[in-house]
């Protein structure tokens, strides 16, 4: 048996750590013919039985097809099946970008149904991690913003996310594989390009080295700070629910802010609440902890908080404020 | 009665609303003659009965005497009792910063002891604390490394962390008081100083602004969510340790990693153990949560855990490995 170089073997043995069932049953790998997907792909193939690649054409440049192409054919030649599946990106409220990931992962996500929920595989690697650590912090929004990508949420799959760019670039060359490197890598326009190439590394230079890591090791413990906290204010929120929707004010109240913000949220996501912000979500938790006869905080789209008799409820506005 | 102009109004409100006992006692002002502390020595004259300024001279920097005493006769000219303070910098394993920062708390606790622990109010703002978070992301430690520096941490009240620093600028303008501008905070030498000049900067284009407001938001959300977890983990480390300082590791087990992580580092440094890193609390996290016999994980000191009958300890290491 031949021996298996140094990045390859490393991008294998971080599959097979990541797929929840060893061994049986298809996967598909999302690959754009870029060298994370790819070396992910081929890592597949040595893992897994039956390997299904999705090569999404989002149609953004001239040429997609034929680079698109190009990855069909060399997935082909690793003996993946695969196929290209062209998608039409609109606009919309999250910009190119998000509209783009949008129906990518719609396309993906159809592919894993055909296949009866076959996880799909996503490249990602520890430096997009550190990436969308970056990105979260931006939104401010505690844990939950900054807990990066989950290795596995069903469908999805992410085994590199502890593996750097490099090491898929190193793995890709080890197995003669050409990588495609995507113009809009270079293209200032984009927020996460920008983070890449100029906060990352000034980052590295001014905390001198490690951040990457450090960002995404982050990530890893404020994911599981966030479950957590999160399996707790599901338990008091059930405790603190009556039948009708009401919450239980002095139940939640006896909780740290932690929980009573996680309870808060959870409950109002599920009386039809949306968009509101942190000062919001701060003013409804004042009518838990810091009672005093408070008028209703007002929530987007009309909608108030009440607190009587130590219950609160969700209710439209009555008046114009 | 003249009404009081809008920054100096706002540095005031924010000392009433962290002070723990409103009104009573004396207070100690550490003060630099900077913006940010000179800002908040003006605001504790107006709200406090009883303030001590104290104003450490480090001695770095040619002529620090000389801006020493302009910072104490200012704060006399407020009404502060002002004293300057002169301490030796010496070498240290944590650089200048971190052995100037080590003495010049040691003279302020000395302060606060001798007024019988009055709490010192310590000028750091809203920026202050997002360049603290910044620092602690290159750490990648968790909730921990990222929570930032606490408002009321006894003696220490940190009154302005929700305040930027322009707002402290500008109190003093209204106030008119000519604050110092240390010539340090143009030298790119430091950490930090380059976080506040190049990398903020570069994030708040990058991310489009809002930066240093989301990162104090996520350093006060990640303490709440620290503070719970540590709460919890102090609760089951109670029920899980034996008179003999072991640990049951099933009872342990059955918590979320979020907690079992605190768990152990806690007992951890209860039973002796220093200086260990995150991958080497894993390990000894492996022998609680992912048991199957393995040999007993090493930490610094030649010091190793055991996993015997369900119950860990901590002993020195037989031989060298």
């Amino acid at each position: 048996m031949s021996r298996v170089p140094p990045a390859v073997a490393e991008v294998r043995r971080a599959l097979r750590h990541s797929l929840p069932d060893a061994g049986s049953g298809p996967v598909v790998v999302a690959c754009s013919g870029g060298a994370d997907s790819l070396a992910l792909a081929a890592a597949a193939v040595a893992v897994r039985d039956e390997v299904h690649a999705v090569v999404v054409d989002h149609g953004l440049q001239a040429g997609s097809g034929a680079v698109a192409e190009r990855a069909r054919a060399q997935l082909a030649g690793l003996g993946v099946r695969a196929a290209v599946r062209p998608v039409v990106v609109g606009t919309g409220p999250d910009g190119p970008e998000g509209e783009a990931r949008r129906v990518r992962y719609a396309a993906l996500r159809e592919a894993s149904d055909a296949l009866g929920g076959a996880p799909v595989l996503l490249g990602h690697t520890l430096d997009d991690q550190a990436e969308t650590v970056l990105l979260g912090l931006g939104r401010g929004a505690g844990a939950r913003s900054l807990a990066g990508m989950a290795t596995w949420d069903p469908p999805w799959c992410r085994p590199l996310l502890g593996i750097r760019r490099a090491t898929t670039r190193q793995a890709c060359a080890e197995a003669g594989l050409e990588p495609w490197e995507d113009p809009h890598n270079a293209d200032a326009r984009y927020t996460r390009v920008r983070l890449r190439h100029e906060v990352l590394p000034l980052l590295e230079d001014v905390l001198a080295g490690g951040v990457a890591s450090a960002l995404a090791r982050t990530a890893a413990q404020l994911a599981d700070d966030d479950a957590a906290l999160s399996a707790l204010a599901e338990d008091v929120r059930r405790a603190a629910e009556d039948d009708d929707g009401g919450l239980a004010a002095p139940v939640v109240g006896k909780e740290p802010a932690a929980v009573r913000r996680r309870v808060l949220r959870s409950w109002l996501a599920a009386q039809g609440a949306r968009g509101f912000d942190e000062a919001q979500l701060r003013a409804v938790d004042g009518l838990v902890a810091r009672w005093r006869g408070q008028g209703p905080p007002s929530l987007p789209g009309r909608l108030e908080v009440i607190r009587s008799r130590g219950r609160l409820t969700l209710r439209r506005a009555r008046s114009e404020r």
